[in-house]
């Protein structure tokens, strides 16, 4: 096997017969190992059970399962048959009757799920801190976050133990971990994947979320992830569906970015160069560059980690929160709790607000406009989280808590580096089912980044 | 003029050139004055105003004109530039600057408005005797109700003062006063019409209604009506567009209705017996009728009447409520305050529990599949409201207040007469964006009902 990790490559390798489905996670499991104090996973398959399943695997026809061999981990948050279900709160933990059907979609293409990953407690954060079962930190550098709140899902791909994860995001869960780690982040459009499963967080706007290496392998992915059950309540009745065959778009694209004031960093400086160096070469590029006001992006944004929707977490968990003060971390419990301050006329000024703020931007967005932004503005250290567990968190949301309210689908992408070697990335965003769309861009921007290992 | 009062016996009268726009206006306030005492109207262009309206749409080309000098009138809650919208509260009241945009359709579509009609204060009843302006009664009986909100909406028609009106619907105002009166009431799926310039009642229910005498007026006036600017915020944003041509549908239509047990109809034995019917008569005349569980609507409708959408209501009052108590009435303002008793978890609750309904919904209600119920189960009389206002109108709702929150489509017709005279309506509903075949199974059933009268 390459170097690479990507399903083409695994397919490649596959039909050379230079392996098999047991060759490769037996790979898996010796990686895995290897790295076994990074705290990825929260549980595990059985080595042993798990090439047993490859065994299985390996006796079927590859026809119709394109994902054939293929070995994949989901967040624990997500519902695996076999595996317990914590959300990272081990009194929350229970073991599923089955799997969702997200996790059933990509069993039946063929693909191998090892285990479940670490994550932010109830899906509540964006650094990989706040979880009893260990801390994630970057694969770059270990001073530095991992990204959260999918944290173990992006780790596990970042150090190719698995060749995609299935996530979550809810305010930036599925982009800002694969920021931190220099992969790719798909946050489809809300609705369009089952969420069915899955432990809510804000079920209104949770999303299963795809880590991968590539853009291809991402929406690929999805798009085998997807289906439209009628009878299942998660997703959108609506009459347009998901659509994740990457669209050419043979018109000149254009960006649309934040004004120069509105792009905050937090202090840091070489962020911004690296943001406004990768504006000048798409341009360079032929691309359209164009501001856009990003004020009720921010707005929105409010709304999610300190405004009514707040409330929407404290309604999925109350009940089991009533119960078990003591069984959930500190500050989640402070933040769910905040839930409760949130009066029903509240929440109902906000849905208008947000109505009236996606109208704008349905008519100010023009056809093949995307959004584009950093997936986060700071560098974030271990021991910032530390200092203020709260305010960090919401200055990793800056470019990411308003997507799923104002209902837009968007990729992060590898976009450069740091000096200290840190990666930087940035998420591509448009309309509600334009993931097809944005797969585009984000491959074309890609190419003018070319920093990116598969 | 004949005594039939429709869009196409007006039009024949104009062009047989029997009559001219200034005549029937003057003919309109004619009928106006002789029953003035009615309580219809809050608001009343002067005669010579609208009539020198008139003959300025009679100067005008009827091309591109289709309601090239009908009358119309339009429920105070609803900006008409000129008149005052009072919302049926006279503290509440403004001069808007400009007509609403359906409104506006309509007026640049030739159609003449007359003036502004009484309703439940702030659109919140569903019984026509909730105003300060006095109280509505049903055009057969002035013991029983208008119905309501729309009740002056709905009377203007009833009593052929003008051609069609636009009423609001929330949760039956659209319907309610329709049955009462022995008209037209087409509710249209949320979202498709504007609600622009309307006084917010529940802004993510709330629907423009219209009041006719057939069912080919009501569905070609929200068709004319209807627009889909990108940038009114009161539109949906998704996909598909309102259509209200009638649609002929081919096959064997299949109508729905609660089962047995769950037809209540509050004593009233006369009203299950019109009921049943009906159905027996639909029966002979190859129509299929299969029950449905009716739980699940009855359960969406508490959350509108007493559940977390009260919130809603208040939301969009409460800074007028907080400064303005005493100018609100009694039985209005307890129900509105109700709304402050919901918490943000109990709407985010709601709501989640509403998708799953919806889901149910649209998996359960097969293709040429509709839903009809009697549009109101029980007879009311004034004293009743009197004696019991909020539980008098909760009966009310019965059948009607699930319509919106469940993203349906619906038509109220009239289908019998009581033995003392009153009007006995059905109302047929569709799902969402189904106002089309709606309308075609409302003429359908309509033929087997033969006591209307356009």
């Amino acid at each position: 096997m390459k170097n690479k990790f990507n399903l083409n490559s695994i397919r490649d390798s596959y039909d050379d017969s230079i392996l098999s489905p047991p060759d490769l996670i037996n790979e898996c499991y010796e990686r895995i190992e290897k790295d076994s104090k990074d705290k990825i996973w929260i549980s595990l398959r059985k080595r042993s059970e798990a090439i047993k399943i490859a065994e299985l695997v390996s006796t079927s026809s590859r026809k119709n399962k394109p994902l054939w061999g293929i070995p994949f981990s989901v967040k624990d948050n997500i519902d695996v048959e076999g595996l317990a279900t914590t959300a990272a709160c081990p009194k929350y933990s229970y073991f599923p009757e089955q799997s969702s059907p997200v996790v059933q979609a990509l069993e039946n293409a063929g693909a191998i799920c090892l285990g479940k990953t670490n994550l932010d407690q109830f899906a509540t954060g964006l650094n990989g801190t706040r979880s009893p079962y260990g801390v994630c930190t970057s694969v770059f550098n270990d001073e530095y976050i991992s990204g959260g709140s999918s944290s173990g899902s992006a780790l596990s791909v970042a150090k190719k133990q698995v060749c995609f994860s299935i996530g979550t995001d809810t305010g930036g869960s599925g982009r800002i971990p694969a920021a931190m780690n220099n992969i790719i982040g798909l946050k489809p459009t809300k609705g369009t994947l089952s969420t069915k499963g899955f432990v809510p967080c804000c079920p209104s706007l949770d999303c299963p979320s795809v880590f991968a290496l590539s853009v291809k392998d991402a929406l690929e992915i999805a798009h085998i992830a997807f289906s439209d059950s009628k009878k299942d309540e998660t997703l959108r009745y609506d009459f347009q569906r998901g659509n994740f065959q990457i669209q050419k778009i043979q018109e000149r694209i254009k960006i649309r970015v934040p004004e120069d004031k509105q792009r905050n960093f937090f202090g840091n400086k070489e962020g911004r160069k690296l943001y406004e160096n990768l504006l000048e070469k798409l341009q360079e590029d032929d691309i359209e560059i164009i501001t856009i006001d990003f004020s009720m992006f921010l707005e929105a944004g409010r709304m999610l980690f300190d405004g009514p929707w707040v409330a929407e977490r404290y309604s999925s968990l109350y009940k089991f929160l009533i119960k078990n003060k003591n069984a959930v971390l500190d500050t989640t419990l402070k933040i769910l709790e905040n839930g409760q301050k949130w009066s029903g006329k509240d929440v109902f000024e906000a849905q208008e607000r947000v109505k009236e703020i996606q109208h704008f931007l349905e008519s100010e967005l023009g056809f093949n406009e995307f959004l584009m932004t950093p997936t986060v503005g700071l560098l974030c250290k271990i021991s910032d989280l530390k200092k203020d567990p709260i305010g960090s968190n919401s200055n990793l949301g800056y470019y990411s808590y308003f997507a799923n309210i104002l209902d837009l689908s968007g990729i992060s992408i590898p976009a450069a580096f740091y000096e200290n070697g840190m990666p930087f990335g940035v998420t591509i965003f448009g309309k509600a089912f334009e993931d097809s769309k944005v797969g585009f861009v984000a491959e074309t921007l890609l190419k003018n980044f070319p920093i990116h290992q598969e």
